[in-house]
């Protein structure tokens, strides 16, 4: 089992390979959690995750044994990049086996630290059973994503980062999908202090730890469905799991409506890109999943790597809940001069107009009548009830679920 | 004229105050650039810019003298946070004038911290005709976004900690508008060590400092128009024009589009949310308006304020510009099975369609024609180029700008 002479061990071997960030505090989500909120900022480590933690500690641990000479991973994420990175720093050569639905920037970015990459297979398991081929092919080790102790060690060391910083922390909250952050912070925490409380938070469409944890037995989700792919994991590992046991207090689960609020809060407020994974130990603080009222609560933020294309659809859907984009639709007569009177009323409440679409072809109407879908930029719920009540008055019937 | 001793005396009133961010070093645009890049975040400056140093140093300073009971200022940005917070930090009460067009936002922060809120006028200057009315009726201060000595000696204090984290710097790279920040950092790194370049970045679309520096003497701009609001001064200071003519070394330009996709390489690489005005310094150094290579560079970002509306659009830009959405349109027959066809092949090629128009009313389109417009989400330009070739080999015209 772990003590706490492994973690300081881990804490030694990375220190002069990774980022050492501290913690940072937050008014704006103190205020809203009535916690005292601190957040430890892993996505600007190195690789843009806490992965790489784990897996530099274990390739430098097994490299000065003497007899590592290449190393062998599966996975599409961050484990790929802090794998590669943890292998170039060693240097020793790293193949990373991916799916082939990768994306290409993850591909080029796993490559672009020195790593080989494989493309085999449509589905994890494809890519896995490929890596354990390549490994008995060429007598490379193979490095496991979290069911490890020397990569639970190594992710563990952020304990020790933020105790150095924050000594009378109550709560610790953890992203969790295998395990292996989870596991390593609890056993380290709980080493130095019992009176920490370490919760781990899971996506409520990939819950199989918090399944497990309830059932007391390793408990596997036979489908898992989040944004969160950094922790949509479908079987936690064995090891990771009694650490998990003996460890930790809680093990909760938010939505993934919640997470996406939370990336969207923490680009607004903290000015920071957080993954869905790693926003979901803060989501479960905003959302109340654990009293916090009063308590110093530590939020590990486990990474930052989340494709352009998926910041914009949470803004986008931000942007609607937020009553910023009003979306509705009207009716209006088909004939010369309706748009123009309806546009006229539009620019006098200072609304945008950014999406416009107009229909004559539809059973309910009437003939002579059209109807139209109307996206509009406004500044708020208020700007958005005076649009809707200026069109009102001038005979527009408004259709729209948003205010 | 400001001496090192008056940036020192500010350091000491904002040390327990301000947010002192190390520098960062980044791989990433040290690679693009050549030049071995440090930044200096003032994105996670309290108020979310450096602002509020000026404005501390300011009041605090004012308040110790003995006779300052409340301040007003006109802002409709990072100023009126800084003011705001600055105030009631030392316990003075603040009012902020802004124009009526000021987004709700903005007003809630400001309100946020303290200050009392007064929305007068449509554009700037009525604004700050407003704050005057009030400065004269009430006996309060008006404390200047730019031109006053106590707030270049606040901003200026980003020169001491930069260079004691890098006392080695060749180049520094400061965004700027009014002149604030720019002859703030300038003075304070010059006396302490002439051998330093300080070059100051303007937006394309406001640069009233770069012809001024040109032309050596004050220049105003008739018309400003970038999406950099935090720079966008027509009439720069007379005391910060003093202190750039005699410090700074140059003043470049860079453009929109230059400063919209460092804004988007931040958000994916640095994982952190700037301004367009902050973004403008990085910039200058990855376009290559100064040749930077192997010297050692700070950008200093200087703010993180961007509506999320506006984050939304830069990253759709992106989205287009890097090729991971195509548009495109195409001509295919107006008859049952032709857009399953088509369908067909956009899914075999594993394309999502995110956007589709059908239109049958087009003069040039042939009787049975129908136009369609599309927009696909794909990994990237090979991607979007596979897709074209298999509908082009079967039989469709692809009509894009973008491969």
């Amino acid at each position: 089992m772990l003590e706490l002479k492994d973690f300081e061990a881990a804490a030694d071997r990375l220190k002069n390979v990774i980022h050492t960030i501290p913690l940072s505090t937050s008014s704006t989500f103190s205020a809203i959690s009535g916690a005292e909120v601190y957040l430890k900022y892993e996505n600007q480590q190195k690789t843009g995750s806490f992965k790489v933690r784990g897996a530099y500690n274990k390739i430098m641990k097994r490299y000065a044994e003497g007899d590592l000479h290449a190393v062998v991973a599966s996975s599409a994420g961050n484990h790929a990049q802090g794998v590669a990175f943890a292998a170039a720093s060693v240097g020793v050569k790293a193949t990373i086996v991916m799916p082939r639905s990768t994306p290409i920037a993850k591909v080029s970015a796993t490559q672009g630290y020195g790593a080989e990459v494989v493309l085999a297979g449509t589905i994890y398991d494809e890519a896995y059973a490929k890596a354990c081929e390549i490994c008995e092919q060429t007598g490379a080790e193979f490095i496991h994503p979290f069911d490890d102790e020397d990569v639970m060690a190594g992710q563990g060391t952020i304990a020790l980062e933020l105790l150095r910083d924050l000594p009378f922390v109550d709560m610790i909250f953890v992203p969790t999908g295998g395990g292996g952050l989870l596991s390593g912070i609890a056993a380290c925490a709980k080493q130095i202090n019992p009176r920490i409380q370490v919760i781990g938070v899971q996506a409520e469409g990939a819950p199989a730890i918090a399944n497990s944890f309830r059932a007391g037995v390793l408990t596997p989700s036979d489908t898992v469905r989040t944004i969160a792919d950094g922790i949509a994991v479908k079987t936690p590992g064995e090891h990771t799991f009694q650490y998990i046991r003996q460890y930790v207090d809680r093990v909760v689960t938010v939505s993934d409506d919640d997470i996406a609020s939370t990336i969207l809060l923490l680009l607004e407020r903290a000015k920071q890109v957080v993954e869905p994974a790693g926003a979901s130990s803060l989501a479960a603080v905003l959302t109340g999943k654990v009293d916090t009222k009063g308590k110093k609560v530590v939020c590990v933020l486990s990474g930052g790597n989340i494709d352009v294309s998926f910041i914009h659809k949470i803004v986008e859907k931000g942007l609607v809940t937020r009553c910023r984009h009003l979306k509705f639709s009207t009716i209006m007569p088909d004939a010369p001069g309706a748009l123009e009177n309806f546009a006229h009323l539009v620019a006098d409440q200072n609304a945008n107009i950014i999406r416009f679409q107009h229909d004559r072809v539809q059973a309910d109407l009437e003939i002579g009548e059209a109807i139209i879908q109307v996206v509009c930029e406004v500044g708020g719920v208020e700007h958005a009830k005076r649009l809707i009540d200026a069109l009102t008055q001038h005979g527009y019937h408004i259709f729209t679920t948003q205010v």
